[in-house]
């Protein structure tokens, strides 16, 4: 038995009964997962994980899922947590840190939410899986689909990279390409498939739309916690598309509270965009509760490429809470850090990962960090789907 | 201090101390690393392992390196073993197992090997390391030197993927195309380095030409064994290129036998090859001692591409001793076993990854795993770095 008390909305707070389907809230916001926190206090410490299986199911008391037997597990979670001590001297941060989330199943952090999900989706007997996808989302899902035997569909952006699109296809998925950009993506595939909730429905999976994908993602969250040994770092800096893993950070932290793991201090929250689609930097720095569509989204890092967020007014509640802040880079600066990494590090990231160090050399550089010491860089995914990207980076700096 | 006892050639038995640089023997043969095993028989059972770094350093008390600050991680090792019980329904094997290697560091299990020969070149105080790779093993040495701040040279077939060559150049290292094979490009490099053990020297760290990489592979067999609960499985299916990691899973099973984890029963090994580049799969069906190099080696499967492997006797010997075999499959059939893999298990894996599977289903309908029932499959590394040779496939199969 699973220890969910009820879903929530994020942002009106109206319950709603757990074991049921769900997508948004009648008022068209995201619902968040409630735990039985107070029960859990004995035997579910951080002493109480050694021994644990290296995955996020380690965490499986803050987890939806019911019956061992709807777990869909592909080793997704508990990735490393390399302390970057070359690349912390250069910059004068001892105690730096990065996520690899690469260690993921298809490469990519998205693993982490759609094993919650498609399992959730196979405890609740759906059957037919869909979501839009920018890049890694459509791997994910297409991956614990098939490995759950049930059938997905993915709508991505023409210009998605080849390995995206291709491993969709391999994994058995139906891939349609759409012009624009993730949210035009959304909008075909709800006139194609009309998704619902019956079992031969198609479910609609897309980010923050269903409640367990942020319960996949929180477990971020759990693990720095625990790598760290209970430590809370000073600063988190993460590239933010949907946003899905930073609201469900924040949640995490505010469940850990509960749980006795750490007091009320919290991790300064930054997000990264492209400033070729960065809504989010652009609603920070207005104080805006929530955030304007970006007009022609461009960016070389797809997993940023998000015109608008439907959780937005969560991602800018946790960032201004925890005294964080946005921040916007350029494509060639990630492409830049990416190669820091790498050769600083021998740790090689897609763009989305190469961002969060542009910002972190900003973020030092404006003197937003000083002070500050414990800090971890999430490196969200894997960059041999951006070969093509990179190849072409490395041609034009040859020029 | 480490537990090494001596190093001991695997042809004719000489010993050599422990602490000093070392490629092959004089007669020409692999050394293979010694432990104080008897002293380990305390404190380091299967029961003693739980709470350990989730990577391969858990096993550090029968790895080489002596000093902690020389160990170069990158979170290499303790990959998922996943239970494929879908796929082993269909195939009447209950207990068949995947290990997933595309979880390290530049996606493959050359990060193992590597990781340790780097660790142990830094203790050694060697600064400039250079092999020959013909896919994944140049971006694992470019990883771990580039953490570890050493210089690293890869030489690469003209025919190697674009991944492969790109992530060399990302991490830092230099890359020469050479034409030919991975045999060729060793001996480019020889002729270009003039390798030597001095520090200014470039020192060849090519498959089984120093002492350590098998080390590092090794940790493969002490997983397999951890993470089944000290169960030995039937069989072990392994795709041969250079074959380290069979020699080394050989040799760690007797390793954990006098350790006292497992008792006198081995699994049977399988090596696969691709049929265009078969040399083992000859020289086992020929019952010959050692293998003939092969001509014009052919194969989608870079890492398989090794017309000829220093340590044959070794892999021979592994197979033979074991009642096992070696198995030829065709590109086809290794890409017909890639999507099989992705659609029932939701695991995308490499050509070689493939190969396994191809030939676990040769196997079975041979009539040669009847019987058996815990069956591992080796993956040995990430689908993404092959995007080009799945796409071509992809469109062929599409006229």
């Amino acid at each position: 038995m699973p220890n969910v008390s009820h879903l929530e909305c994020g942002r009106c707070g109206k319950h709603f009964a757990a074991g049921k389907v769900y997508n948004l809230c009648d008022c068209g916001s995201p619902l968040l997962v409630r735990y039985h926190l107070e029960r859990l206090r004995d035997g579910f410490s951080l002493r109480d994980l050694a021994g644990r299986a290296a995955n996020l199911w380690r965490y499986r008391e803050v987890l939806p899922v019911g019956e061992e037997a709807n777990v869909v597990c592909l080793g997704e979670g508990f990735t490393p947590l390399l302390h970057a001590k070359r690349l912390g001297e250069k910059l004068g941060l001892p105690k730096l840190y990065l996520k690899d989330e690469s260690f993921n199943p298809t490469g990519s952090f998205k693993a982490r939410g759609m094993a919650v999900a498609v399992s959730m989706a196979k405890e609740l007997g759906l059957k037919k899986l869909a979501a839009p996808s920018a890049g890694n989302a459509g791997g994910a899902l297409a991956a614990y689909s098939a490995a759950a035997g049930m059938n997905a569909a993915v709508f991505m952006p023409e210009t998605t990279p080849l390995a995206n699109r291709l491993e969709c296809s391999l994994l058995g998925a139906l891939v349609e390409l759409v012009p624009g950009s993730i949210k035009d993506c959304g909008r075909v595939m709800r006139e194609r498939l009309n998704p619902g909730h019956g079992p031969d429905d198609w479910f609609d999976v897309s980010t923050l739309k269903e409640p367990y994908r942020i319960e996949g993602k929180k477990t971020m969250a759990y693990e720095i916690i625990e790598q760290l040994n209970g430590i809370v770092p000073d600063a988190v800096i993460y590239p933010t598309g949907g946003g899905t893993g930073l609201i469900g950070m924040w949640k995490a932290f505010d469940e850990m509270q509960e749980l006795g793991w750490i007091g009320v201090r919290r991790p300064r929250m930054f997000s990264v965009q492209s400033t070729g689609c960065a809504p989010i930097v652009r609603a920070f720095a207005a104080h805006a509760e929530r955030a304007d569509e970006w007009e022609d989204p461009q960016t070389i890092a797809s997993g940023l490429r998000v015109p608008a967020a439907i959780g937005d007014f969560l991602i800018l509640r946790a960032l201004s809470k925890s005294r964080g802040a946005a921040v916007a880079v350029t494509d060639q600066s990630m492409l830049n850090a990416v190669r820091d990494l790498a050769q600083t590090e021998g740790v090689l990231t897609a763009p989305e990962g190469g961002a969060t160090l542009a910002a972190l050399e900003r973020l030092l550089a404006d003197g937003l960090l000083s002070g500050y010491e414990t800090v971890v860089l999430f490196l969200t995914g894997s960059a041999y789907k951006y070969v093509e990207a990179f190849e072409m980076a490395v041609e034009q700096s040859r020029r």
